[in-house]
């Protein structure tokens, strides 16, 4: 089969590959309906060392149950699926506490000899309990909003659960792209009434008040942090969910946070270091958020995705074949996509 | 009247000052009967610049009310008051959240040419929001416990309680000193069942043990890490009481700390950075508390104090008298003490 492998920075291939076969009794196949491009991919894109043999890449899809092994129940052949973007066994304790991106056997796409998601067909370890059966056709229109329960809507959700997002919370966002909007729909969906974006990018913040942002603020570092303070009596917001993982994007979410609240991070860390001395102490400010268990809310998100309340697959805006996911990595790269989505 | 004045490192002097007199009509005067030295007292002592005026010292007290302003209801000249570290209005947004730390016309004992703890008299801004009354006389053997609900158990308690600390939660606590110690008594009270202390001085950890510890880890650094992980199943705690204040004890922390659990600093940070990048990202760690708003606590702590369920002041070990708390400094920072009581 073809699949996606990077050999480096800004050098991503489709190349023939094993085709994936059964190797547990608790794998199953997936023929990949849709894939996409996350933004976590970008990081390896910007700066990976080159790799002789290449890695393989991608993490989110969604496809089609081609064979199961003697020990996955609950799934049949032809069953539309969705993976997220980490297996997991789904019944060890971390997984019951729905933490499922700590299971004691879990693992991430392409690591270890295991297939990516960028490509034709998958091996899925774990198959029962990372697969989520999807109620639909193999042709549904649905498929670009539930290819988002892998990875983006579920991360963003994460960003306004962990930061206890309600009624009675504001929030700041930070980030314009794919995981800053899908924060903005899933604080939206949790029924917060200020919603404030940090982004420069007008056609994305359009999308973000679509899907529910109430301001936007274009200013960046602390002019923006000024701007946030300023929309809200001088105070800042209960929550601030930080969707960059870029150091100055955290310093504008602590700046951006009222005393007492709440910064969550979904963006993968490009820092080591967070900073947050006594002035963050005192205020009694919060970090939390982290990888997503994607797993863990995709039950609870599916229904508002099925029944077209939300539609977290506008973040989609370019679709490319599996030949053009090279093309798609560059113009995600250079900001012409805001998320690329494969049909291979 | 006398009261304690810092100079600099090492130089603790007491003196005369003016007597406190009434500034505002929503202020009492209130004449100490107990005070103590704070852990975070000791930073000022061990590393301030030295200063030609001094600076007055000490916030936690208790006191009797003598005078209170035209504005002042609910107390009365005789009132035994407990006063929190800070003081509050008790009124504004911040403090009706239970923040009081954050107080809109809150403030800190000793600053801006306020009186404060360690001396004869306090002259208490805000005195109704600030002062809680005890239901005690001036001779009450209960006097040093219920002092502790000024700052040093409170503060124990908000870190159990920002931690999440329930039945259903393992804690480890960093640090022996008397924040550490009350902090093992808070999530005892909470209900913890497994209770890991760390701390070398077995003087300490044996009180520690009294109020509630089930396991004491002496070693420090990585081997304290890994002992608290030998001690759960190689995970570590769902939740971690820091209470030192400084990088390597942050660092345990973060490190004994269970995936999807909670660290809890309550430890004055004599650090800028917190670190925290992938690692704790992937492992979906929380960093909470801060300074504790007592003030908030202490209608919730003071029954168990008065019905003697608790004793959170066992942590008092040496009592002095006004004139001897240069030696009372520096007894605590030599470790000969663990927290000396004051009687002015």
């Amino acid at each position: 089969m073809r699949a996606t492998l990077i050999y480096g920075a800004g050098d991503v291939r489709v190349e023939q590959v094993p085709d994936p076969k059964l190797h547990e009794p608790t794998d199953a196949i997936v023929r990949v309906l849709r894939s996409c491009v996350c933004g976590s991919d970008l990081w390896p894109y910007g700066s990976m060392p080159d790799s002789a043999a290449g890695e393989r890449i991608g993490h989110e899809f969604l496809g089609v149950v081609e064979e199961a092994g003697s020990e996955v129940s609950g799934l049949r052949t032809g069953d539309v699926v969705v993976a997220p973007f980490v297996w997991a066994d789904n019944t060890c304790d971390f997984c019951s506490e729905g933490l499922h991106t700590s299971c004691r056997h879990g693992g991430m796409w392409g690591t270890g000899g295991t297939d990516g998601g960028q490509g034709e067909a998958v091996r899925v370890p774990h198959a029962q309990g990372t697969l989520v059966k999807m109620p639909v056709g193999e042709d549904a229109a649905l498929l670009p909003s539930l290819l988002t329960l892998s990875d983006v809507f579920p991360t963003g959700h994460h960003s306004a659960v962990t930061a206890g997002v309600s009624p009675r919370t504001s929030v700041t966002v930070i980030g314009d792209g794919a995981v800053g909007l899908s924060a903005v729909l899933a604080a939206k969906r949790l029924g917060a009434e200020r919603i404030i974006l940090m982004g420069r990018h007008t056609d994305r913040t359009g999308l973000g008040r679509e899907f529910g942002a109430t301001d936007v603020v274009a200013e960046r570092g602390e002019e923006g942090v000024e701007r946030v303070r300023e929309l809200t009596g001088g105070d800042g917001t209960h929550t601030v969910l930080e969707c960059v993982g870029l150091d100055p994007a955290l310093e504008t979410a602590l700046g951006a946070v009222r005393d007492g609240g709440v910064v969550s991070r979904v963006g993968a860390p490009q820092y080591e270091q967070v900073p947050m001395g006594f002035g963050t102490f005192f205020r009694n400010v919060t970090l939390t958020g982290g990888v997503a268990p994607a797993r863990a809310y995709i039950d609870e998100l599916l229904p508002d995705v099925l029944d077209g309340r939300i539609e977290p697959g506008r973040v989609f805006d370019r679709t490319v074949g599996l030949d053009q996911v090279p093309d798609g990595y560059r113009a995600m790269a250079d900001r012409e996509a805001l998320k690329v989505l494969v049909r291979p």
